[in-house]
């Protein structure tokens, strides 16, 4: 794996030299984790002049949901508690004889860049804006196959939950079931707050789950991920609940159910952001769904939940292979309920098949 | 409650007034909820010129573990998805006719930073520094009250444990068991990933809970806690597996109990924070424990589980009445484990009584 992150770290600093810098200090947690192979608590890599180093203020955890240091970089453990090993990074780069670093401006809060100035006084530090986050969007076979497992790991997940009895539960005791049969299952943990979202609540994207207990008659919308090696994938469904769904409960499944379709297809390398997410927006629009929707139909997924790209109306730029997305449009009527439909997909040329679906729990509407 | 939080923002506008600024913009969502009543996600507070102001990117959710904001507080929702409501609140101020306003440089990146300063041109952005912490140290019989039921129900959360079978269960599941039983016993949610050790992970502070299974002849560490409208407590004991303790086993855990009430026991209003620390430092000293101990022997709690003070060497300052700390002492021994014990206790006069412990659950050691 040593070879994966060091061509990571060289297609960096190619980047950091174009704009300028002969080093880089890169403190995002997911970005020192993909350049680095871990990132401890507090933890910032450093591209440096001379050599690379990984600064740390506790040594690294050896469990492996943490990752392990790339063991061809340096790992330089701060002596002191309470230091900050940006800070302490800066100070190492200037002696190195650097005169710029690119730090990460979006990240970094003003203090401790202010910090970092005063430490290296004749150190310029330039933004190195989302360089690493771009790097992260094209996935290897690797992360697409931790993404597989993940995504293996959360049907499961799901799938015991169906088996069980649901109709007098609460919200939050399915989500906090299904957190614990995702660890079961092997994952590190979940990939974000489980959300589980019943009758009038059922629909609503990212809700936290309550008191309300499942009745009979419900929409049960549930949208959970795992953890597997640190990276994370996503997957939602609805069903109803009881024997026979209503009409429009149909009716509005049927609808998201194929706007969903609609944007899984869209996705193949070349097409535009936007278009992904017009597909399914235009079918809801169709029928008369305009106000209200979510503003995004989907986001890449990876060392973060929510990444680039976003699948929205005003998204510039276009998909290429091995972009692992989310699709997951839905309707929600206050005071009724709503229909989500959540898929991880990888996006695939045609020759090699098209989209690849991880998440491959049933789309059809069950009873429960 | 409207009073409380009213009276919240004319102590921080004084201060602010007499930093030289008409206006601040608080950015830290604890520090939101401080002075607003909620905190929805990405929301600032604005205190303005003439008017305050919640500014939200999304309506604020009505759920009690949210809070809700002060009703005489106005709140502006931004109208378009993805917008800063940061930016939106500088430009806003700008309009009520300052000139400048302070933001909270330890919070808001080096990026939104020069968002705002780019949306308002003319104003002047100074720094508000840790102001809105400092106002959060001592708390109210309110905030104290929120603390002592999320005691409580941690007390009750780890005592329904310590009934069950524990032979044989790994770290992660009995983590997500004290998890499940927080929220059942009306927790908002864990106020921190619970920690269970088992065996040599022992005594570690903040060990993320792994596969191993508890063992006979085991200590066992549990450290938990729970959010109770939005404020977190914090609970750690050591067990042993088993039926007799070893020799070694019950040294180590006299020991550490004999630091941890030294600690308790100075914890009297006027007391200087490194005399807490080193009260419980001395006595783990005095028995050849120097090397490896944690930087800091307890920390106040409130809406965040690790806020100001800080009970360590190198602290300064003295602790005031209506201040919750924690009182966290511990020794690992590399391969053996170790022993860790954590009350959350209030700072009380004498006259008062002394210390109010809100973590009742027993501190003998228990064979279980």
């Amino acid at each position: 794996m040593s070879e994966v992150y060091a061509a990571r770290r060289t297609r960096l600093r190619e980047r950091c030299n174009a704009g300028g810098s002969a080093a880089a200090l890169v403190s995002r947690a997911a970005n020192v984790r993909y350049l680095a192979g871990a990132a401890p608590r507090d933890a910032v890599l450093l591209l440096g002049k001379r050599e690379d180093l990984l600064v740390c203020a506790v040594p690294p955890d050896e469990r492996p949901a943490e990752g392990r240091p790339d063991e061809t970089l340096r790992v330089h453990v701060l002596s002191s508690p309470g230091g900050d090993p940006a800070v302490a990074a800066a100070d190492l780069v200037a002696a190195q004889g650097a005169d710029s670093v690119a730090v990460e401006e979006h990240h970094l809060t003003v203090a401790r860049h202010r910090a970092i100035g005063s430490v290296a006084p004749g150190l310029r530090l330039a933004d190195l804006g989302g360089a690493v986050e771009q790097l992260r969007v094209v996935k290897d076979e690797e992360e697409i196959s931790c993404l597989r497992i993940g995504a293996e790991i959360a049907d499961q997940a799901l799938g015991e939950l169906l088996e069980s009895i649901l109709v007098g539960r609460t919200e939050r005791h399915l989500a906090l079931e299904l957190e614990r049969r995702l660890v079961d299952h092997g994952a590190d943990g979940p990939a974000f707050a489980t959300s589980v979202a019943t009758g009038p609540n059922s629909g609503l994207r990212g809700h936290a789950p309550t008191d309300r207990r499942v009745e009979e008659g419900d929409f049960l919308s549930v949208c959970l991920g795992a953890t597997y090696h640190g990276y994370r994938c996503e997957i939602g469904r609805t069903f109803v609940i009881g024997t026979s769904p209503a009409d429009w409960q149909i009716e509005l499944y049927d609808l998201v159910f194929a706007a969903q379709r609609a944007a899984r297809e869209s996705l193949t390398p070349g097409a535009a952001y936007r278009d992904v997410d017009s597909a399914a927006r235009h079918v809801l629009g169709s029928a008369g769904y305009r106000e209200g929707l979510s503003p995004l139909t989907g986001h890449g997924v990876g060392l973060e939940i929510d990444e680039d790209p976003q699948l929205a109306p005003a998204a510039m730029g276009k998909l290429d292979a091995c972009v692992p997305v989310t699709v997951e449009p839905g309707v929600h009527l206050p005071g009724r309920g709503g229909v989500r439909i959540d898929d991880t997909l990888v996006v695939r040329p045609e020759a090699d098949g098209g989209p690849e679906l991880l998440t491959i729990t049933t789309k059809e509407l069950l009873a429960l």
